[in-house]
């Protein structure tokens, strides 16, 4: 399959919401019965009582006894940008690279994408749609002697020419150190059927889907907001007949795909906004330090979790969790909770009549590579109260009924992070929007964004899951 | 200007060798006169004779009495690649992003690059043509109480719309840890005269300059390496004269050119390399760990140098320098000697009509994300023994004297490698060559080479070395 063709491919099926086999309000109904036939306890212990866990004295942190999976370690990090320079926090610490991964097929002619019920411990309402196959290496080696996770071949050993989507994608950049995983989709000609944890639905599907609070896990939208949709050229888009789709009438819709598949009418060029992102990486530092866990500064280790000494950020508490169709029906682990929810909100504002999405780069500690291009705004609501001047926070909240174009509550993983949701924005600018920008901030159109994402780190995971929700219809 | 404009700018400068103010043969003159002005004196000292450097008991380093320059650090080093899979080193550790940058003007039409007569301790000869600038954060924040570098401002307060290049490109991978430059060019309209040092040539020089061993600096040709010179499709490329440039006799050197040029002939897309050399990061791993350098396994540390117990790899030793017009009179530093001479190599080969070069995805303990594109050989001589199964080296060095295109010997950079130098080769292929290739090699274009070196990270040294010598004349 040519480039062009599978471009087209993954349009057609975005722009597709139909579906013979089952339809978006059944996916609904499929999922409230799905999470009818499993029971979830996740119950807080002491520490003392994790079995497979426990404060590890000679690494200094809280790890698994196989040394598999992850650990949480205390980090000691300084910058020089932003209003705290220098910090302690605990970081989870995961070397390996995962594995998140949709099978597609081709039938009559639109791209249809395989998701599962999963039930993972962390999740609002315990059961999301998860991509196909979502797995560390740890979790498919079976450190944990489950059963081998189905399908993992399709992604382990994949087919020549069946790998449609290959991206090392990082996690959130606050939490983990330098974490990534692979996100992937390939394509089968094979008959799967018969599993009644998954189901076979539309790009389009997935994304109406997406309007819905806290129902595609965070593992779908980060392999989703890799999907690229070509490139076409102004003048060719003025033929827009010609890729014989059917077009939107709904306006900002019609605006975000324009901005997804026009190539040349970005306010900078890409060189320009390379540019604009090394000199910012050249001059920002960022220097990490591993410190003992039972030494952070500001933080202390209870009888039942980690925690802030003003209560703030994170905690990570001991949980005894059990799940009736899980691999494992039951085992312990630690899970890191929110204190607060966040938010994450895109402004996009029509330039030179292409939509240009206001991007700013953030220094996150456990980034990869010292920056990433994160959305307009990215917070934690409970520091709203100490970052009143942050740029946009104020417009964001404020913004009309109309310039709201999607407002939703997304959740982060739910096999580490317990009921954690961000309110997920994007936002169209009026007339009264500031233009003067601060230095790290800059416009991009959707096709910019998506030639990044072709890269490794350089959309961070909060701009991903917005860019994945992104939808043309 | 427009990216068009700057493209074709570089082109033809590079296209240019004709120069009214100094010819090519002019400048070897004008060097040997720099040569025969300055006077330099390499000592080699017991490490307890350093007055500014000292082992660190508390470090376990090698460490400047600043914290700042660099230190010799140890590290364990577990990978699981190759036939050896876990070692310790001592490496060089410079957490600082370091400028090289060329200021460039326009002349009659013409691009010329300002370059410098610089001297350095450990270059071969001492005196070899250098960026305009190259200055790490130590150097230009004067921790050696040095003069302020010549033209820091142009770089580090660039006015608006005058960077031409800035990107963020690795060092050695095997040496340093994680070291990065920011290679940068920049425009300027002053009147940039009277610098006895300093000479202005064009592109063509330089790149007829890198044909005479160990002339050109490292650093100068790894900025050069990432000049960009556009994007043509074929069907444009057969109109070649509407560039309105001077084609060339050389065949060899027209096809660079359209390789260098050409977008959308490659062999592969550019998803199927990006999807390629993903895979291979997320299945190698590398762990660094440090360790103390007064403890590192096979390596000694002697009173004059730090060495491996076989005398393999490279040396530590302290020296005592003396240079009559640098810009601090006399010092003493650490510096890497490195025990044996080596090759890097391209092989290149027309495939579709369009020339292609063998690229091998490549880890070195000190890379940045785990794998650079290396060119298809790259060792040291005394590993030739142990590596006589080293993919397409015997090949490379039994080629035909008419398969040779490109064969000199160029240095690494002289501020802390002594005399270290590697013999540079571009062949072509002949109908013999062995088509099946190892999994982590991949044909690509020139064009497609250009496109990841505007990315950070993509292109190690060593491949940007050749890169940088290819010339179109």
């Amino acid at each position: 399959m040519g480039v062009d063709d599978l471009n087209n491919l993954f349009l057609r099926s975005a722009l597709t919401e139909e579906n013979p086999f089952i339809s978006t309000d059944e996916v609904f109904l499929w999922l409230e019965e799905r999470k009818s036939l499993v029971e979830v306890n996740v119950e807080k212990i002491v520490f003392e009582k994790l079995t497979e866990w426990s404060f590890h004295k000679e690494n200094n942190n809280l790890s698994h006894q196989t040394g598999g999976f992850f650990s949480i370690d205390g980090v000691k990090v300084a910058t020089n940008v932003g209003e705290v320079r220098s910090w302690e926090q605990p970081i989870i610490n995961q070397p390996e690279v995962g594995v998140l991964g949709i099978i597609t097929k081709k039938i009559n002619g639109i791209l249809y994408f395989l998701l599962q019920a999963k039930v993972e411990p962390g999740n609002i309402d315990f059961v999301q749609l998860a991509p196909t196959l979502q797995a560390t290496a740890s979790n498919y080696n079976r450190l944990h002697k489950g059963m081998r996770p189905l399908f993992l071949n399709y992604f382990l050993k994949p087919k020549r020419g069946t790998v449609l989507l290959n991206q090392l994608q990082s996690e959130q950049g606050a939490r983990f150190l330098k974490k990534r995983n692979r996100n992937m989709i390939v394509f089968t000609e094979d008959d799967i059927s018969g599993h009644q944890d998954f189901v076979w639905l539309t790009l389009g599907q997935i994304k109406k889907l997406m309007k819905t609070n806290n129902l595609v896990n965070m593992d779908t939208r980060t392999v989703v907001s890799g999907i690229p949709f070509g490139r076409y050229s102004g003048e060719q888009l003025g033929l827009f007949d010609s890729f014989n789709l059917k077009t939107s009438d709904n306006t900002f819709s019609f605006d975000l795909m324009r901005s997804a598949l026009d190539f040349d009418s970005g306010l900078f060029t890409f060189d320009e906004i390379l540019t604009w992102f090394t000199s910012l990486k050249s001059q920002y530092t960022l220097n990490l330090e591993k410190t003992s866990i039972f030494n952070i500064k500001d933080w202390n280790i209870g009888e039942f979790e980690i925690s802030h000494k003003k209560n703030k950020y994170f905690k990570i508490f001991a949980a005894n969790i059990s799940i009736s169709n899980r691999e494992v029906k039951s085992w312990q682990q630690p899970l890191i909770e929110p204190v607060d929810e966040g938010v994450i909100a895109f402004v996009t504002k029509k330039i030179n009549d292409v939509l240009h999405f206001l991007v700013q780069a953030k220094l996150e500690c456990g980034n990869y590579d010292v920056l990433e291009m994160a959305p307009t705004v990215q917070c934690i609501t409970d520091s709203y109260d100490a970052s009143e001047e942050l740029p946009f926070l104020n417009y964001v909240l404020t913004a009309d009924e109309n310039q709201i174009k999607y407002d939703t509550y997304q959740s982060e993983e739910g096999g580490r992070f317990f009921h954690e949701q961000n309110r997920n924005l994007i936002i169209e600018a009026d007339e009264d929007f500031d233009e003067k920008l601060p230095r790290n901030y800059i416009w991009l159109t959707l096709n910019q964004l998506n030639m990044f994402l072709k890269f490794n780190n350089y959309l961070n995971i909060q701009s991903r899951s917005l860019i994945a929700a992104i939808d043309f219809t």
